[in-house]
C-alpha cells in the first residue's frame, strides 16, 4: 500500500517496500526558544533556514507546528506554510490538534500535504477527518481511544480499526490513512517498547497501512537519548513502521542503515550519498560555526 | 536455553531471556599493529591493559586471538591467556581455528569458558569438538559447509544442524553449542543482512539455541559503518541472537539500549549503570589523553 504525498514537484511515496520517509520534526517551536521567538517576531528566515537545513540533510517531508502560547496559530499557520513552500520543495505536514488551524494550513498547502493528526476520540474523527477529506490530503491517526492510549498492543489496533473505519466510511482511501501506534517511555516501564512492536506487527498484518512513529518519547527522561531513539527506529522500521516524524540530521545515518540492512537500497546508493551529502554538509555547518 | 561460561569467581548466562552478552574482541592483532607489536615483544602489560579496558566497558566475556605471522601461536596462546587471567575475572573465548592452539589455550584458561570457533567441515568438526568435549567448554559453530558459506537461510540452518547433530552424538550438552549464523557485507549484495536474519529466526525456531553474531563483516567497504554495524547487532538481537564478539566500547551503548526496549532491563537499571560507569571513563580517559 502506498501513500502519496505532494509538494510543487515532487512527490514522495511512503510505503513498506520503499524507503524509509523522514519527516522533518524542527518547525516545531515546542522546547525550541529561538523558533519560538522567530515566529513571535515574525522573522520567516530563521523558519526558512530551519526548512531547507532539514532538507539539505535529507527530509523527504517537514511537518509544520505552530503551538505557542503567544501566538495566534490560526493566523500564523498559513504565515509559516507560505515560508516553508518558498523555501523548498517537498510535501508539507500541518500539525495541530485543532481543526482550524489545521485548515488555515490546509488551504495555503500546495499539492497533497499530509495531516498530523487525527485520534480515535469521536470529537477529532467528526471534526478532522472532514476537513481531510475536503482537501484531498493524508492524514496520520493516532492510536487513543476515548479512554486514552490503550496499555496494550491489542487495544492500540482497536484504536487503529476505529480510525480506518470511520475514515473509509467517509470516502478517505484507506492508503492515505497512516497510523501512529504511539510509544511511552521505557524508562518508566520495560514493556513500552515491546508494546509497540507488537501493535505495529498487528496493525500490519491486519491492515497493511502505513505507519508513522515519532521515537523520542520512549526515551523520555533516559541519558543518551539518541541510542535509544535510533535503536527503536531499526526495530519499528522491521517491525513495519514505513515513516517517522524525526530529526534527519541525529537519526538519518542510523535510518539509511536500517534500509539498507532490510534490503531496501539496492548497491547501497541511497546510504552512500546520504554519506557524501552529509559529510559536506558537516564540514560546511562546522566551518561557518567558526567563522 | 542457557550458557553458562565461567571465570575464576564469576559466571555469565547467555539467554534469549538474559541481557545481550558482550564479548570483547579487542585482543586480537589482526588488524592492530600495536597488539601485534606487544606480542612479538612479549610485553604482557598492554594487553592487560586491553582487558581490563573492555571490562571496564562493559564486556562480559573476553575473546583472546592470537594470529600473528612472526608469533608461535602454539608458545603465545597460554601466554597471553595468564595475562588476561591475572589482570581481569570474566570467563575467556579462547580464539583459534587451528585445534593445537585452542588446546593450549584451553590447558590453561580457568573456570568454563568458550571456544571460537568450529565450522561445519569435515576436518574440523573432526578435530575440534573433541578438544571442547575434553574440556567441557562450550564452542562457538559458523555455518560453514564443506562448500564454504551457504547462500541462503535454509543452507545455513542445514550447516548449524550438521555441528549441533555431530557435537551433541559426541556428548557435548546442547546448551554449550552457540551458533553463529554469519553476516556478509551488504556493501555487494542489499539482501546479505535479511538472508542472516531469516537463518537467525530459522534456527531460533529449530533448535533454540544461543547464536553469536560478528557483526563488522556487515559494513566491511562501507562509511560510517558504525550506524551499520549497530543497526545489524539491534536487528539481530531482536531475532534471536543472544551475544556478539564485538567491541564493547563503540557498541555498548547501543546494545545496552536493545536490551531496554527488547523488555530485558527492568526500570533500565543496567542501562543507567551503563551510562554512569562509561561516562565516567569517557571522562578519565579524555583527561589522560590531554596530559
Amino acid at each position: 500500500m502506498h501513500t502519496i504525498l505532494k509538494s510543487n514537484s515532487k512527490e514522495v511515496i511512503i510505503g513498506i517496500d520503499r524507503p524509509f520517509v523522514i519527516i522533518g520534526e524542527k518547525i516545531n517551536p515546542t522546547g525550541m526558544k529561538k523558533l519560538g521567538q522567530a515566529l513571535v517576531d515574525g522573522n520567516m528566515d530563521y523558519v526558512k533556514e530551519l526548512a531547507k537545513r532539514q532538507v539539505d540533510w535529507g527530509a523527504d517531508v517537514l511537518d509544520v507546528n505552530v503551538g505557542h502560547t503567544e501566538i495566534d496559530e490560526v493566523e500564523m499557520m498559513p504565515i509559516v506554510v507560505e515560508a516553508v513552500k518558498s523555501a523548498i520543495d517537498v510535501p508539507l505536514c500541518i500539525d495541530s490538534n485543532d481543526p482550524k488551524i489545521l485548515e488555515a494550513g490546509l488551504n495555503v498547502a500546495i499539492g497533497k500535504p499530509l495531516v498530523n493528526s487525527v485520534n480515535g476520540e469521536e470529537k477529532q474523527l467528526n471534526t478532522v477527518l472532514p476537513i481531510v477529506k475536503a482537501r484531498g490530503a493524508a492524514v496520520i491517526g493516532l492510536t487513543i481511544d476515548n479512554d486514552g492510549i490503550p496499555a496494550t498492543a491489542e487495544g492500540r489496533l482497536a484504536a487503529a480499526g476505529k480510525i480506518i473505519d470511520r475514515a473509509t466510511k467517509m470516502g478517505i482511501p484507506i492508503e492515505d490513512i497512516i497510523i501512529d501506534p504511539l510509544v511511552m517511555t521505557v524508562g518508566h516501564n520495560s514493556q513500552a517498547g515491546l508494546v509497540t512492536i507488537k501493535a505495529i506487527e498487528l496493525i500490519r498484518k491486519e491492515y497493511g497501512v502505513n505507519m508513522s512513529l515519532g521515537a523520542s518519547n520512549v526515551s523520555f527522561g533516559l541519558p543518551d537519548r539518541h541510542s535509544v531513539n535510533s535503536a527503536f527506529l531499526t526495530l519499528a522500521a522491521n517491525a513495519g513502521v514505513t515513516c517517522s516524524i524525526t530529526d534527519p540530521i541525529k537519526l538519518g545515518s542510523s535510518l539509511r542503515a536500517t534500509d539498507l540492512l532490510l534490503g531496501k537500497d539496492m548497491n547501497s546508493i541511497r546510504y552512500l550519498k546520504y554519506f557524501r551529502a552529509t559529510g559536506k554538509l558537516r564540514e560546511a555547518e562546522a566551518a561557518a560555526k567558526k567563522a
